[in-house]
């Protein structure tokens, strides 16, 4: 048997996904930029994939910009708009638990002279909104945070955080890093007083390579990258049609029946939260039901190396990932699992398992087996 | 019948790429970056399609960066090196034909403060090296130029290019935008003196949204896309394994029986060339044999307006390029076409007819009587 169970770092993409890319690979395989018939055709399906998501987001088709992926959609909304705005002010906030695509361009930004203030964490991954409030400045022109934690699945107040920070300063642009998020949760950018809210298409069952940075009117953004006139000018290249086109088609396949498949991953995730804790000293960083991510358990083994579960757990064909605290080299910013304060024999013992809409029960079940057989012997052996 | 000749814009991938591709998203599908089996095996997708690439230049695994397509290549090698190395000069030399991602990452460093020299071009289509030499200065640290111009095919000088820099000043260095010209020419950066050299996927029937850099050992550059610590450090996101593969693939293939490749390209070339001459009032922009690039056919249709008879052709399912002069409005670098002194009167009627290898001389049969039934009737609509 074989369990992936790392779908936040990446998935299997959907029949539909491949279907359409094979298609605009080799029948409908026109440059949108050309004139005739055939680039007619391929700028339809971007069309197409740019419908299919506004629709899930109830955003207007001019406020999705495609990019190669979630870093790029990160530091486009980061460098893009601080560079766009730097007159209005130079003062950025955002949290201690943010992924790399987030925390190396602030910290970019500031070796060119932008000040960023990292917001702390508790112990259930959220930030402290009196401390947001208090940390909003007149100069303060942009708010970032994640939608969805990576390593624990914590889900931020976005609304909460969005209201906060609107009412505080006006100016201010709020930025959701929606990459675990997107495809799990219903996103209304407008209502939820969301500004800017990057996507990547290969954590939604889409190709490799794609995302999105929804972009609401009126949001100033300077392109990375320069050249012909595509997509409004905010970022040129010949559109990756085939890539796109399967980032639409998961999109819209993620979103239909969504609750059905939310309460999938929930159920899932739930049952192996509740059978972990038949194990021995096995303390979980995640939360079960709506307290958390559907997709994510994040678990530590006392007295277990992480890397070593991991491998232990490949040899019998299960993957998952090794949530090690020290990720990130980045001063004045610890990784996840120290932000929420995980006790110190557990930071390097903790395993992310996430799920994806193609995992079962069943899979769950033989890695529960798999885990009662391997942990009593890794325990034995590390001692 | 169907005759696609806009390869330049873009072409139908190889059965080859097709293949990697839907392997590394339907079961090879893992994160390069997960510790486990899966993304073991994905990272080896890499390690393969970049000593595939690296074989083809005779260049190092290490000189090669993945990044999105030809226009995130040409602007990391432009701003990324520029902003890498401003302390040492601030002034780059290019020329007036080049694509909108070379011309408009330079736009963006003279608002940055850097000076730009745009360089003429003769009726060929080529610098002049004199004045290519009386322009490098103390403070020049880039000089960036076509190899193969998309519009009608010229080929750059290269190797005096290169020499004349280095010669001039040696701390200079040479960015080369191959977009047009990988796959058709023999390419070695280190013996022709290339230091930087941009790569599109798709114009070689590999996928759209892949590209590489390649960066001479020892040239620095800034990245463009900051975050998790891929590519060593100079290109964050997830690699976008299919189409890195399929990339990798591509330029196998191109450069397997390259000579023979080469040969069936330009005999396309040629004999379009030659029966073309065949009609009234017809004017090459492009050059037989070796004297220009293999793929590429600029012909002006005295009487006719291009996009009218571009759209007439798409009729009989023939596929080609207005080669407008106008597609610029940089100011001061016009268009190919203008830069090469193209008579006022077959500017707005010029076409581009670009081959690949699914090409066939029966094609051109077919869209010779196509032209010879069509320009008539064109020719006495517009007077």
């Amino acid at each position: 048997m074989e369990a992936y169970f790392d779908n936040s770092a990446t998935t299997k993409v959907f029949d539909c996904v491949k279907e359409i890319v094979v298609r605009t690979m080799t029948e409908d395989y026109g440059n949108p930029a050309s004139k005739h018939r055939k680039g007619m055709e391929a700028e339809q399906y971007i069309r197409q994939a740019r419908s299919q998501i506004a629709k899930t987001l109830r955003a207007q088709e001019r406020e999705i910009l495609f990019t190669s992926g979630g870093s790029e959609s990160n530091n486009m909304a980061l460098i893009g708009m601080a560079l766009a705005n730097e007159r209005a002010g130079k003062h950025i906030i955002s949290t201690a638990i943010e992924h790399a695509s987030v925390y190396r361009p602030l910290e970019y930004l500031e070796r060119a002279g932008f000040e960023v203030t990292f917001l702390s964490v508790d112990h259930d991954g959220h930030i402290d909104l009196a401390k947001l409030e208090a940390a909003i400045r007149p100069d303060t022109i942009l708010v970032s945070t994640m939608y969805v934690n990576n390593e624990i699945g914590a889900v931020e107040p976005v609304e909460e955080i969005a209201r906060i920070v609107h009412a505080k300063n006006p100016k201010t642009i709020y930025h959701v890093d929606a990459i675990q998020a997107y495809g799990k949760f219903v996103i209304r950018p407008e209502r939820q007083g969301i500004d800017l809210l990057s996507v990547s298409g290969h954590k939604i069952h889409g190709p490799k390579g794609t995302g999105f940075l929804y972009i609401r009117r009126g949001v100033k953004i300077r392109p990375l990258i320069y050249g012909g006139g595509q997509q409004w000018d905010l970022r040129a290249g010949t559109e990756n049609v085939p890539g796109v086109a399967g980032l639409g088609e998961a999109a819209r396949e993620m979103y239909t029946n969504h609750g059905e498949k939310v309460r999938q991953l929930t159920e899932l995730k739930d049952y192996l939260s509740d059978r972990l804790l038949e194990l021995e000293d096995v303390a979980l960083n995640s939360r079960k039901g709506e307290a958390g991510a559907p997709q994510i358990v994040s678990a530590s083994f006392g007295g277990v190396r992480a890397e070593v579960l991991l491998h232990a757990l490949e040899e019998k064909g299960i993957y998952v990932s090794s949530g090690s605290a020290c990720s990130s080299n980045h001063p004045g910013v610890s990784g996840t699992l120290k932000g929420i304060g995980v006790a110190q024999r557990y930071l390097d013992a903790t395993i992310r398992f996430s799920f994806g809409l193609f995992n079962t029960k069943e899979e769950i079940d033989y890695c529960m087996d798999a885990l009662k057989e391997l942990l009593p012997v890794l325990r034995r052996y590390r001692r």
